[in-house]
């Protein structure tokens, strides 16, 4: 029951927009539902034994650093680790260029409280990552959105979209949340390439991009930039900010993400820091850095792909042998997602109820939308947190919504 | 060197104030100097058996939940162990008015974000946490200032300043940062009948509240508010909003705090939270509450508080042995600061500089005052990070700069 006093407040605050996939995903808890609607990690494949590990060593013999307060900037091994490991991809980058954040949803809002005045237009794919429109609504971002196809952004289109001044892009190239595609290495450099054309940097956020299942690893949006540019003028890092996390490859409940970018805006980034949480856990970076180190991570990481390969091709097979042939879906090279398109005549939030009914749950695939109303017909299913032969019956059990939903149900035998 | 695509960012970010403080910090951080300049807990306090008990419990009993995703609000267990632990001081709150921050530095950020439109006043003590205006300085906020005594916000003057028209105010009743003062009982129930009367909120942050030394625990506001109120219409808790933290009794290092609130005011700001950072990490929320539960934390901060009662002692007994009688402080009943006040023609960022030369570092005043310039002549010392013997050494050298600057150079050989 409301009270005089907490009108006051509700009086008092901005008006938050409610999100939907939020009660959505509450009623996917139940034990009895098969739940692709979420996009949980395996915890089977925890590194526990070395937690343990790890836990011990930091409490022994760094026990007044980890749960004392530290810098703002994040634990310096760690962040020395990191651009170290982005190396590898090409990223040219010291422990300066390196924030960490409480999860990459931290980056996002940070980037959001640098960049976004009221009205300011941010530039995203359609579908793109609602988490991200979430931290960006908060300061009055506008959005343009510019769609994907199995290649990623349709960087044809892009121009145009670019004409309308927006502030920035958000750009996730690498199996793409939640549209499971990766941007397509020739539009990587027209997107890099019309991004300084039009002045309008990118944030390149690519939580999946060690995920990759099959296939090469393309380069990085911020190291295509660097190459495309190839100035000598001591210039590192330019038109490209780089985010990525532990949560995917390490834990999601240690939240622990990156920044990378220039080391003037990692300054502005960092007292933007210091007013929201003064720094990330000491704890948890310091675990974090004692379980990654000495190369355990890459180790683990191949495990992982391993075992998520193996489900994403339980979850296509699933597909091809109860779904009928009027329901399409992407082929995820990596990343955690699978992005099902269905026939016009189906109402994707009808069938969400129906599925539930069945005991299965994926989230619908409007909330992904920035602008307009084109993700009524899709579905985003998460092959990453059940083992295959579970994922076969939740696919089972999802085409008998489907087909009943496409009235045939003649076939709910099936 | 600045480069065309940092200036780029550069142009497009906003303005945002530069921490003189984090500046002046990095420069106490030689070994050599003895710092009452931080506010850290002393880390040979950290209950670092119980921390390694209680993180190989919860990888062996609650791994696969512990280093998973989370919801919002927090873990279950924390939030009504925090909710038992409250009632004691006669916080009327369950679980469900209790969120997790990642620190309290983040509640007042969530704060901000929900409360303050740009150009907003929020009413606050003169001196006050310089961490709250960080918060609440990204939001717009513009301040209005109420005067401290020895015993608090100075209620007497509050009337005029409410009729500005405040958004809310924000209040430390407790062992006050900087200011070390408590705020009287009379006055707490003045304050409270002013803020009802006006219509204007009550942030109360109580970070210090468990650790004090000496006299009797005094009612929390969001206490004295509920009992004036006395209504039976389903009431629990009103016009107030407390934060408190596990930094000052557990370790800071594990970036948790909380926020009490009406349920619906902790609806919007869980829908804040997770554009913030999704939630606050799991593990260390888990870890945390294996640590503090069955008693084990009121056991901890017991020893907590007779260590930094000695340690207030030896710093207030080496004020009196070193200072000349021109300088005057506050004797603080508990909390981690003592505020002391320098004759009129003393500069205080000048003493600064002349401290860090005698190794020997403290807060200038003037950082923790929101409008005005009153700060000039107060120094902030933190007696809970140095040992008593170190503290007398500080003080001392701390006092050849002082009696240096009051010109009285024949004193120096002290």
């Amino acid at each position: 029951m409301p009270t005089p006093w907490t009108n006051r407040f509700a009086q008092r605050t901005k008006v938050i927009k409610s999100s939907v996939i939020r009660e959505l995903l509450k009623l996917t808890q139940r034990p009895e539902v098969i739940s692709f609607a979420g996009g949980l990690p395996a915890p089977e494949l925890f590194p526990i034994e070395r937690f343990k590990e790890a836990c011990q060593r930091v409490l022994v013999e760094k026990a007044a650093c980890a749960l004392q307060y530290g810098t703002t900037e994040g634990y310096a091994p760690l962040r020395e680790m990191i651009a170290r490991n982005i190396a590898r991809y090409g990223i040219v980058a010291s422990a300066d260029n390196v924030l960490i954040t409480s999860g990459s949803q931290q980056a996002l809002d940070l980037i959001g409280k640098l960049l976004i005045n009221p009205g300011d237009r941010v530039l995203v794919e359609a579908p793109t990552y609602l988490g991200a429109l979430q931290a960006f609504d908060v300061y009055g971002a506008e959005y343009v959105s510019v769609p994907i196809d199995d290649d990623g952004l349709q960087t044809e289109l892009l121009e145009e979209a670019l004409r309308s001044g927006p502030k920035f892009m958000y750009i996730l190239p690498n199996f793409q949340n939640p549209g499971g595609v990766t941007l397509a290495e020739g539009r990587r450099h027209q997107l890099v390439l019309l991004a300084e054309t039009y002045g309008i940097p990118i944030i390149e956020d690519d939580p999946y991009g060690q995920l990759r299942y099959e296939g090469e690893h393309l380069p990085p949006l911020i190291v295509v930039d660097r190459e495309n540019l190839r100035r000598d003028d001591g210039y590192r890092l330019g038109n490209v900010i780089y985010l990525s996390t532990f949560s995917k490859t390490l834990a999601p409940g240690l939240r622990l993400g990156w920044i990378v970018a220039p080391s003037e805006v990692i300054a502005k980034l960092v007292q933007l820091k210091q007013g929201a949480d003064l720094h990330t856990s000491t704890f948890t970076q310091v675990v974090a850095y004692e379980v990654a180190r000495d190369g355990f991570l890459d180790e683990h990481v191949r495990k992982i792909r391993q075992v998520y390969r193996e489900r994403r091709d339980a979850m296509l097979a699933a597909l091809q042998e109860f779904f009928p042939p009027e329901v399409t879906w992407a082929h995820p090279a990596g990343g955690l997602f699978l992005w099902v398109t269905l026939p016009k005549d189906i109402e994707c939030k009808a069938l969400f109820a129906d599925a539930l009914r069945q005991n299965v749950a994926f989230v619908p695939g409007d909330s992904f939308y920035a602008t307009g109303d084109a993700g009524g017909r899709h579905m985003r299913l998460n092959f990453s947190n059940a083992p295959p032969e579970q994922i076969r019956e939740g696919i089972r059990r999802l085409s008998i919504a489907v087909q009943c939903r496409m009235k045939r149900p003649e076939m709910i035998a099936l």
